[in-house]
Protein backbone atom coordinates (compact mmCIF):
# COMPACT_ATOMS: atom_id res chain seq x y z
CA UNK A 1 0.00 0.00 0.00
CA UNK A 2 2.05 3.36 -0.87
CA UNK A 3 2.08 6.33 0.52
CA UNK A 4 2.40 9.38 -1.16
CA UNK A 5 3.24 12.86 0.13
CA UNK A 6 2.21 15.76 -1.49
CA UNK A 7 3.24 19.30 -1.62
CA UNK A 8 0.29 22.02 -2.09
CA UNK A 9 -0.49 25.37 -3.38
CA UNK A 10 -3.93 26.58 -2.18
CA UNK A 11 -5.93 30.05 -2.13
CA UNK A 12 -7.86 29.43 1.05
CA UNK A 13 -10.37 32.21 0.37
CA UNK A 14 -13.55 29.84 -0.97
CA UNK A 15 -12.32 27.20 1.66
CA UNK A 16 -13.59 26.94 5.39
CA UNK A 17 -10.31 25.72 5.82
CA UNK A 18 -8.18 22.19 5.26
CA UNK A 19 -10.30 20.10 7.46
CA UNK A 20 -13.53 18.55 5.91
CA UNK A 21 -16.38 19.40 8.39
CA UNK A 22 -20.18 19.85 8.20
CA UNK A 23 -20.83 22.36 5.78
CA UNK A 24 -18.62 24.13 2.79
CA UNK A 25 -16.16 23.38 1.21
CA UNK A 26 -12.75 22.25 2.63
CA UNK A 27 -9.24 21.67 0.88
CA UNK A 28 -9.15 18.29 2.35
CA UNK A 29 -12.43 17.51 0.72
CA UNK A 30 -11.23 19.01 -2.69
CA UNK A 31 -7.99 16.44 -2.55
CA UNK A 32 -10.14 13.18 -1.28
CA UNK A 33 -12.72 13.97 -4.03
CA UNK A 34 -9.70 14.49 -6.98
CA UNK A 35 -8.13 10.93 -5.23
CA UNK A 36 -12.37 9.29 -5.85
CA UNK A 37 -12.26 11.13 -9.52
CA UNK A 38 -8.77 9.73 -10.23
CA UNK A 39 -9.06 5.90 -9.27
CA UNK A 40 -12.45 5.47 -7.39
CA UNK A 41 -10.66 5.21 -3.84
CA UNK A 42 -12.22 6.53 -0.94
CA UNK A 43 -8.85 7.67 1.15
CA UNK A 44 -8.47 9.98 3.95
CA UNK A 45 -5.68 12.75 3.40
CA UNK A 46 -3.91 14.20 6.27
CA UNK A 47 -2.09 17.58 6.32
CA UNK A 48 0.75 19.21 7.95
CA UNK A 49 -0.81 22.18 9.10
CA UNK A 50 -5.26 22.41 9.41
CA UNK A 51 -5.13 25.69 8.08
CA UNK A 52 -8.17 27.60 8.99
CA UNK A 53 -10.84 29.78 6.57
CA UNK A 54 -9.29 32.04 4.25
CA UNK A 55 -6.07 30.65 5.17
CA UNK A 56 -3.60 29.95 2.08
CA UNK A 57 -0.84 27.89 1.19
CA UNK A 58 2.22 27.78 -0.85
CA UNK A 59 3.95 24.53 0.70
CA UNK A 60 1.12 23.13 3.19
CA UNK A 61 2.32 18.82 2.88
CA UNK A 62 -0.28 15.99 2.91
CA UNK A 63 -0.10 12.56 2.91
CA UNK A 64 -2.21 10.01 1.27
CA UNK A 65 -2.38 5.91 1.00
CA UNK A 66 -3.39 4.31 -2.08
CA UNK A 67 -4.08 0.52 -2.63
CA UNK A 68 -2.39 0.62 -6.04
CA UNK A 69 1.23 2.04 -6.84
CA UNK A 70 1.56 4.37 -10.19
CA UNK A 71 4.56 7.22 -10.47
CA UNK A 72 4.51 10.25 -8.54
CA UNK A 73 4.09 12.35 -11.69
CA UNK A 74 0.93 10.59 -12.68
CA UNK A 75 -0.99 10.82 -9.04
CA UNK A 76 0.55 14.96 -9.58
CA UNK A 77 -0.73 15.44 -12.79
CA UNK A 78 -3.91 13.35 -12.72
CA UNK A 79 -5.10 14.96 -9.21
CA UNK A 80 -4.65 18.70 -10.79
CA UNK A 81 -6.43 17.28 -13.22
CA UNK A 82 -9.32 16.47 -11.21
CA UNK A 83 -8.93 19.43 -8.66
CA UNK A 84 -10.03 21.91 -11.55
CA UNK A 85 -11.88 24.48 -11.06
CA UNK A 86 -10.67 24.42 -7.53
CA UNK A 87 -7.98 26.53 -6.72
CA UNK A 88 -5.83 24.19 -5.42
CA UNK A 89 -2.35 22.65 -6.88
CA UNK A 90 -0.21 19.58 -6.16
CA UNK A 91 3.00 21.04 -6.69
CA UNK A 92 4.85 17.63 -6.33
CA UNK A 93 4.36 14.17 -5.29
CA UNK A 94 6.39 11.64 -3.81
CA UNK A 95 6.92 7.90 -2.61
CA UNK A 96 7.10 8.01 1.29
CA UNK A 97 7.73 5.24 3.48
CA UNK A 98 4.78 4.04 5.98
CA UNK A 99 6.02 5.61 9.03
CA UNK A 100 6.04 9.20 7.20
CA UNK A 101 2.82 11.20 8.77
CA UNK A 102 2.36 14.61 7.22
CA UNK A 103 1.40 15.90 10.62
CA UNK A 104 3.23 13.56 12.88
CA UNK A 105 6.83 13.39 11.32
CA UNK A 106 6.95 17.41 10.66
CA UNK A 107 9.77 19.23 12.49
CA UNK A 108 9.13 22.53 11.73
CA UNK A 109 6.36 24.44 9.70
CA UNK A 110 7.44 27.85 8.20
CA UNK A 111 4.43 30.98 7.66
CA UNK A 112 4.22 34.15 5.90
CA UNK A 113 2.37 36.92 6.91
CA UNK A 114 1.98 39.66 4.10
CA UNK A 115 0.86 43.23 4.93
CA UNK A 116 0.15 46.19 2.72
CA UNK A 117 1.26 48.87 4.18
CA UNK A 118 -0.94 51.68 2.37
CA UNK A 119 -3.72 54.07 1.97
CA UNK A 120 -5.52 52.58 -1.28
CA UNK A 121 -7.20 49.58 -1.84
CA UNK A 122 -5.73 46.09 -3.33
CA UNK A 123 -6.22 45.86 -6.66
CA UNK A 124 -4.46 42.71 -7.53
CA UNK A 125 -3.82 41.20 -4.43
CA UNK A 126 -7.43 41.71 -3.02
CA UNK A 127 -7.86 38.65 -0.50
CA UNK A 128 -3.48 37.79 -0.84
CA UNK A 129 -2.44 39.99 1.93
CA UNK A 130 -3.54 42.31 5.10
CA UNK A 131 -4.26 46.13 3.37
CA UNK A 132 -3.25 48.31 6.47
CA UNK A 133 -3.41 52.09 5.77
CA UNK A 134 -1.51 53.41 8.92
CA UNK A 135 2.08 53.55 8.65
CA UNK A 136 3.96 50.84 10.14
CA UNK A 137 7.63 50.87 11.86
CA UNK A 138 8.72 47.63 10.50
CA UNK A 139 12.01 47.65 13.13
CA UNK A 140 10.15 48.33 15.66
CA UNK A 141 7.76 45.84 15.01
CA UNK A 142 10.80 42.86 14.34
CA UNK A 143 12.78 44.02 17.64
CA UNK A 144 9.27 43.30 19.47
CA UNK A 145 9.16 40.64 17.62
CA UNK A 146 12.59 39.06 18.82
CA UNK A 147 10.89 38.98 22.70
CA UNK A 148 8.83 36.24 21.43
CA UNK A 149 11.54 34.33 20.34
CA UNK A 150 11.72 30.94 22.40
CA UNK A 151 9.85 29.27 24.63
CA UNK A 152 7.33 30.82 26.13
CA UNK A 153 3.46 30.17 27.47
CA UNK A 154 1.58 31.58 24.13
CA UNK A 155 -2.29 31.48 26.21
CA UNK A 156 -1.97 35.48 25.26
CA UNK A 157 -1.91 34.55 21.56
CA UNK A 158 -3.95 31.27 21.60
CA UNK A 159 -7.28 31.16 20.80
CA UNK A 160 -10.53 29.73 22.44
CA UNK A 161 -10.96 27.30 20.47
CA UNK A 162 -7.54 25.95 20.70
CA UNK A 163 -7.16 21.92 21.13
CA UNK A 164 -3.23 21.94 21.63
CA UNK A 165 -2.61 20.00 25.40
CA UNK A 166 -0.20 22.86 26.52
CA UNK A 167 -0.21 26.86 25.39
CA UNK A 168 3.67 25.89 25.93
CA UNK A 169 5.24 26.33 22.69
CA UNK A 170 8.70 27.32 21.26
CA UNK A 171 9.20 29.97 18.85
CA UNK A 172 11.65 29.68 16.67
CA UNK A 173 11.80 32.62 14.73
CA UNK A 174 9.51 35.82 13.99
CA UNK A 175 11.50 38.29 11.84
CA UNK A 176 9.55 41.22 10.31
CA UNK A 177 10.92 43.45 7.20
CA UNK A 178 9.68 45.56 4.91
CA UNK A 179 10.19 45.92 1.08
CA UNK A 180 8.73 49.09 -0.17
CA UNK A 181 5.00 49.27 1.29
CA UNK A 182 5.39 45.44 1.82
CA UNK A 183 5.84 43.87 5.39
CA UNK A 184 6.84 40.21 5.48
CA UNK A 185 6.52 38.74 8.95
CA UNK A 186 7.78 35.09 9.08
CA UNK A 187 7.31 32.33 11.82
CA UNK A 188 8.93 29.30 12.04
CA UNK A 189 8.25 26.98 14.96
CA UNK A 190 7.92 22.98 15.46
CA UNK A 191 4.13 23.53 16.11
CA UNK A 192 1.81 26.82 16.26
CA UNK A 193 -1.50 27.44 19.08
CA UNK A 194 -4.59 27.73 17.06
CA UNK A 195 -3.97 31.61 15.58
CA UNK A 196 -1.25 32.20 17.25
CA UNK A 197 0.63 33.69 13.92
CA UNK A 198 -2.79 35.95 13.58
CA UNK A 199 -2.88 36.83 17.12
CA UNK A 200 0.75 37.94 17.66
CA UNK A 201 0.64 39.62 14.05
CA UNK A 202 -2.25 41.26 15.12
CA UNK A 203 -0.13 42.58 18.42
CA UNK A 204 2.56 43.44 16.14
CA UNK A 205 1.00 45.98 14.16
CA UNK A 206 -0.41 47.94 16.92
CA UNK A 207 2.87 48.44 18.24
CA UNK A 208 4.37 49.11 14.86
CA UNK A 209 1.60 52.02 14.68
CA UNK A 210 3.16 53.54 18.02
CA UNK A 211 -0.05 52.67 19.76
CA UNK A 212 1.95 50.31 22.14
CA UNK A 213 5.78 50.71 22.90
CA UNK A 214 8.42 47.73 22.38
CA UNK A 215 8.23 46.80 25.42
CA UNK A 216 4.84 46.17 25.78
CA UNK A 217 4.74 42.85 24.60
CA UNK A 218 6.16 41.72 26.92
CA UNK A 219 3.54 42.71 29.23
CA UNK A 220 1.57 41.10 27.12
CA UNK A 221 3.47 37.42 26.79
CA UNK A 222 3.18 37.30 30.54
CA UNK A 223 -0.23 38.39 31.41
CA UNK A 224 -1.31 34.78 29.63
CA UNK A 225 -4.98 36.49 28.75
CA UNK A 226 -6.17 36.60 25.47
CA UNK A 227 -7.51 40.10 26.03
CA UNK A 228 -3.89 41.33 26.74
CA UNK A 229 -2.74 41.28 22.94
CA UNK A 230 -4.20 42.81 20.02
CA UNK A 231 -6.95 41.70 17.79
CA UNK A 232 -6.42 38.65 15.13
CA UNK A 233 -5.04 39.90 12.11
CA UNK A 234 -7.07 38.65 8.96
CA UNK A 235 -6.65 35.40 7.41
CA UNK A 236 -6.53 36.60 3.78
CA UNK A 237 -2.60 37.54 4.57
CA UNK A 238 -1.58 34.31 5.95
CA UNK A 239 0.13 31.64 4.13
CA UNK A 240 1.89 28.33 4.99
CA UNK A 241 4.77 28.44 3.03
CA UNK A 242 7.10 25.51 4.07
CA UNK A 243 7.22 21.91 6.32
CA UNK A 244 9.99 20.59 7.46
CA UNK A 245 10.54 16.97 8.16
CA UNK B 1 -9.14 74.18 -14.19
CA UNK B 2 -6.36 71.57 -12.33
CA UNK B 3 -5.19 68.90 -13.02
CA UNK B 4 -4.35 65.36 -11.81
CA UNK B 5 -1.87 63.06 -12.08
CA UNK B 6 -3.21 59.78 -10.92
CA UNK B 7 -1.11 56.80 -10.24
CA UNK B 8 -2.89 53.57 -11.12
CA UNK B 9 -3.16 49.89 -9.93
CA UNK B 10 -5.57 47.49 -11.31
CA UNK B 11 -6.46 44.02 -12.21
CA UNK B 12 -6.89 44.08 -16.28
CA UNK B 13 -9.04 40.60 -15.82
CA UNK B 14 -12.91 41.78 -15.61
CA UNK B 15 -11.93 44.93 -18.58
CA UNK B 16 -12.07 44.66 -22.26
CA UNK B 17 -8.59 46.58 -21.87
CA UNK B 18 -7.99 50.44 -20.74
CA UNK B 19 -10.14 52.33 -23.43
CA UNK B 20 -13.87 53.32 -23.36
CA UNK B 21 -15.32 51.42 -26.51
CA UNK B 22 -18.39 50.11 -27.45
CA UNK B 23 -19.57 47.11 -25.31
CA UNK B 24 -18.14 45.75 -22.38
CA UNK B 25 -16.39 47.25 -18.84
CA UNK B 26 -12.87 49.32 -19.43
CA UNK B 27 -10.82 50.95 -17.06
CA UNK B 28 -11.50 54.16 -18.25
CA UNK B 29 -15.03 53.87 -17.62
CA UNK B 30 -14.30 52.76 -14.29
CA UNK B 31 -12.14 56.29 -13.43
CA UNK B 32 -14.69 58.22 -15.33
CA UNK B 33 -17.62 56.72 -13.83
CA UNK B 34 -16.19 57.35 -10.33
CA UNK B 35 -15.60 61.16 -11.07
CA UNK B 36 -18.82 61.32 -12.14
CA UNK B 37 -19.79 59.79 -8.34
CA UNK B 38 -17.31 61.71 -5.95
CA UNK B 39 -17.73 65.09 -7.97
CA UNK B 40 -20.85 64.97 -10.39
CA UNK B 41 -18.13 66.06 -13.55
CA UNK B 42 -17.89 64.40 -16.80
CA UNK B 43 -14.54 64.49 -17.56
CA UNK B 44 -12.02 62.41 -19.93
CA UNK B 45 -9.51 60.25 -18.30
CA UNK B 46 -6.41 59.92 -20.60
CA UNK B 47 -3.68 56.97 -19.72
CA UNK B 48 0.14 56.66 -20.80
CA UNK B 49 -0.35 53.31 -21.82
CA UNK B 50 -3.77 51.81 -23.10
CA UNK B 51 -3.18 48.60 -21.98
CA UNK B 52 -5.40 45.66 -23.83
CA UNK B 53 -7.79 43.76 -22.13
CA UNK B 54 -6.76 41.22 -19.52
CA UNK B 55 -3.46 43.07 -19.08
CA UNK B 56 -2.75 44.61 -15.26
CA UNK B 57 -1.12 47.49 -14.44
CA UNK B 58 0.63 48.49 -11.18
CA UNK B 59 1.99 51.56 -12.09
CA UNK B 60 -0.58 53.24 -15.07
CA UNK B 61 -0.36 57.02 -14.97
CA UNK B 62 -3.31 59.23 -16.22
CA UNK B 63 -4.46 62.63 -15.75
CA UNK B 64 -8.17 64.31 -15.47
CA UNK B 65 -8.58 68.25 -15.59
CA UNK B 66 -12.01 69.11 -12.45
CA UNK B 67 -13.28 72.26 -12.61
CA UNK B 68 -13.04 72.70 -8.84
CA UNK B 69 -9.94 72.03 -6.75
CA UNK B 70 -9.72 69.50 -4.29
CA UNK B 71 -6.85 68.72 -2.66
CA UNK B 72 -5.01 65.03 -4.15
CA UNK B 73 -5.48 63.09 -1.35
CA UNK B 74 -9.19 63.80 -1.09
CA UNK B 75 -8.93 63.09 -5.14
CA UNK B 76 -7.26 59.57 -4.17
CA UNK B 77 -9.65 59.06 -1.36
CA UNK B 78 -12.98 59.68 -2.77
CA UNK B 79 -11.79 57.75 -6.34
CA UNK B 80 -11.01 54.59 -4.73
CA UNK B 81 -14.16 54.77 -2.67
CA UNK B 82 -16.53 55.31 -5.80
CA UNK B 83 -14.16 52.78 -7.60
CA UNK B 84 -15.61 49.90 -5.48
CA UNK B 85 -15.79 46.94 -6.37
CA UNK B 86 -14.10 47.30 -9.71
CA UNK B 87 -10.40 46.18 -9.02
CA UNK B 88 -9.02 49.45 -9.68
CA UNK B 89 -6.88 51.72 -6.81
CA UNK B 90 -5.61 55.03 -7.28
CA UNK B 91 -2.12 54.88 -5.44
CA UNK B 92 -1.40 58.41 -5.63
CA UNK B 93 -2.89 61.50 -7.22
CA UNK B 94 -0.70 64.93 -7.44
CA UNK B 95 -1.56 68.43 -8.99
CA UNK B 96 0.27 68.42 -11.92
CA UNK B 97 0.06 71.44 -14.50
CA UNK B 98 -1.88 72.27 -17.68
CA UNK B 99 1.12 71.01 -20.00
CA UNK B 100 1.29 67.53 -18.60
CA UNK B 101 -0.62 64.33 -20.21
CA UNK B 102 0.03 60.82 -19.41
CA UNK B 103 0.66 59.89 -22.66
CA UNK B 104 2.27 62.41 -24.90
CA UNK B 105 4.43 63.37 -22.15
CA UNK B 106 5.79 60.50 -21.21
CA UNK B 107 9.07 59.48 -21.27
CA UNK B 108 9.48 56.05 -21.10
CA UNK B 109 7.17 52.78 -20.30
CA UNK B 110 8.36 49.89 -17.94
CA UNK B 111 6.68 46.58 -18.75
CA UNK B 112 6.52 43.39 -16.79
CA UNK B 113 5.99 39.87 -17.99
CA UNK B 114 5.60 37.34 -15.32
CA UNK B 115 5.83 33.42 -16.00
CA UNK B 116 5.69 30.33 -13.56
CA UNK B 117 7.25 27.76 -15.43
CA UNK B 118 6.46 24.64 -12.91
CA UNK B 119 4.15 21.96 -14.12
CA UNK B 120 1.18 22.33 -11.56
CA UNK B 121 -1.39 24.98 -12.36
CA UNK B 122 -1.94 28.10 -10.75
CA UNK B 123 -3.64 28.06 -7.47
CA UNK B 124 -2.81 31.75 -6.24
CA UNK B 125 -1.93 33.64 -9.46
CA UNK B 126 -4.26 32.29 -11.85
CA UNK B 127 -4.89 35.05 -14.04
CA UNK B 128 -1.51 36.69 -12.46
CA UNK B 129 0.93 34.98 -14.70
CA UNK B 130 1.67 32.76 -17.91
CA UNK B 131 2.43 29.37 -16.86
CA UNK B 132 4.55 27.43 -18.85
CA UNK B 133 5.05 23.44 -18.07
CA UNK B 134 8.01 23.01 -20.56
CA UNK B 135 11.33 23.64 -18.83
CA UNK B 136 12.95 27.49 -19.81
CA UNK B 137 16.59 28.43 -20.20
CA UNK B 138 16.32 32.07 -18.57
CA UNK B 139 19.98 32.74 -19.63
CA UNK B 140 19.37 32.14 -23.02
CA UNK B 141 16.03 33.60 -23.28
CA UNK B 142 18.64 36.93 -21.77
CA UNK B 143 21.09 36.59 -23.91
CA UNK B 144 18.60 36.51 -26.98
CA UNK B 145 16.68 39.44 -25.41
CA UNK B 146 20.14 41.13 -26.13
CA UNK B 147 19.65 41.15 -30.01
CA UNK B 148 16.70 42.80 -29.62
CA UNK B 149 17.95 45.96 -27.82
CA UNK B 150 18.23 49.32 -29.74
CA UNK B 151 16.83 50.76 -32.51
CA UNK B 152 14.62 48.43 -34.53
CA UNK B 153 12.15 47.51 -37.33
CA UNK B 154 9.83 45.90 -34.99
CA UNK B 155 7.63 44.78 -37.81
CA UNK B 156 7.72 40.95 -36.78
CA UNK B 157 6.76 41.63 -33.47
CA UNK B 158 3.89 43.93 -34.17
CA UNK B 159 -0.20 43.03 -34.23
CA UNK B 160 -1.88 43.55 -37.49
CA UNK B 161 -3.84 46.06 -35.28
CA UNK B 162 -1.43 48.78 -34.61
CA UNK B 163 -2.09 51.96 -35.70
CA UNK B 164 1.43 53.14 -34.84
CA UNK B 165 2.71 55.59 -37.69
CA UNK B 166 5.93 53.51 -38.09
CA UNK B 167 7.21 49.95 -36.96
CA UNK B 168 10.68 51.24 -36.13
CA UNK B 169 11.17 51.42 -32.33
CA UNK B 170 13.98 51.96 -30.07
CA UNK B 171 13.63 49.19 -27.21
CA UNK B 172 16.17 50.51 -24.19
CA UNK B 173 16.30 47.72 -22.21
CA UNK B 174 14.83 43.72 -22.29
CA UNK B 175 15.70 41.11 -19.52
CA UNK B 176 15.37 37.96 -18.51
CA UNK B 177 15.69 36.41 -15.03
CA UNK B 178 15.14 33.58 -13.29
CA UNK B 179 14.00 33.68 -9.44
CA UNK B 180 13.41 29.87 -8.60
CA UNK B 181 10.51 28.60 -10.88
CA UNK B 182 9.25 32.51 -12.13
CA UNK B 183 10.85 34.13 -14.69
CA UNK B 184 10.60 37.92 -14.72
CA UNK B 185 10.99 39.46 -18.23
CA UNK B 186 11.62 42.93 -18.14
CA UNK B 187 10.89 45.83 -21.17
CA UNK B 188 11.68 49.13 -21.36
CA UNK B 189 10.80 51.45 -24.30
CA UNK B 190 9.68 55.21 -24.75
CA UNK B 191 7.08 53.69 -26.54
CA UNK B 192 6.00 49.94 -28.04
CA UNK B 193 3.93 48.80 -30.68
CA UNK B 194 0.32 46.64 -30.38
CA UNK B 195 1.45 43.75 -28.76
CA UNK B 196 4.69 44.20 -28.99
CA UNK B 197 5.95 42.88 -25.71
CA UNK B 198 4.03 39.66 -25.54
CA UNK B 199 5.16 39.22 -29.27
CA UNK B 200 8.34 39.35 -27.86
CA UNK B 201 8.09 37.30 -24.58
CA UNK B 202 6.42 34.37 -27.15
CA UNK B 203 9.08 34.32 -29.33
CA UNK B 204 11.83 34.37 -26.21
CA UNK B 205 9.50 31.64 -25.16
CA UNK B 206 10.32 29.44 -27.97
CA UNK B 207 13.96 30.13 -27.68
CA UNK B 208 13.88 29.40 -23.52
CA UNK B 209 12.23 25.97 -24.42
CA UNK B 210 15.19 24.95 -27.05
CA UNK B 211 12.87 24.87 -30.51
CA UNK B 212 15.23 28.10 -31.41
CA UNK B 213 18.55 29.15 -31.58
CA UNK B 214 19.43 31.88 -29.84
CA UNK B 215 20.51 33.24 -33.46
CA UNK B 216 17.00 32.89 -35.03
CA UNK B 217 15.71 35.75 -33.13
CA UNK B 218 17.75 38.05 -35.44
CA UNK B 219 16.41 36.34 -38.27
CA UNK B 220 12.87 36.74 -36.50
CA UNK B 221 13.79 40.27 -36.40
CA UNK B 222 14.83 40.67 -40.11
CA UNK B 223 11.99 39.24 -41.98
CA UNK B 224 9.87 41.74 -40.82
CA UNK B 225 7.00 39.63 -41.12
CA UNK B 226 4.75 38.84 -37.97
CA UNK B 227 4.18 35.35 -39.27
CA UNK B 228 8.21 34.85 -38.39
CA UNK B 229 7.64 35.38 -34.58
CA UNK B 230 6.24 33.17 -32.02
CA UNK B 231 2.87 33.37 -30.89
CA UNK B 232 1.35 36.54 -28.56
CA UNK B 233 2.06 35.46 -25.10
CA UNK B 234 -1.27 35.66 -22.75
CA UNK B 235 -2.45 39.25 -21.60
CA UNK B 236 -2.66 37.81 -17.76
CA UNK B 237 1.07 37.66 -17.35
CA UNK B 238 1.77 41.18 -18.46
CA UNK B 239 1.87 44.37 -16.26
CA UNK B 240 2.50 48.20 -17.40
CA UNK B 241 4.24 48.55 -13.56
CA UNK B 242 6.15 52.38 -13.98
CA UNK B 243 5.91 55.55 -16.69
CA UNK B 244 8.97 57.85 -16.22
CA UNK B 245 8.18 61.56 -17.39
Amino acid sequence: MPRYKLTLEYDGGPFRGWQRQGEGDSVQQALEDAVRGFCGEDVQVAAAGRTDAGVHARGQVAHLDLSRAVTPETLRNALNHHLRPRPVAVLEATVVGDDFHARFSAKARHYLYRIVNRRAPLALEAGRAWQVPTPLDAEVMHEAAQRLVGRHDFTSFRSALCQARSPVKTLDRLTVRRLDDRLEIMALARSFLHHQVRNMVGTLKLIGEGRFSVAHIEEVLGARNRAAAGPTAPACGLYLIRVDY
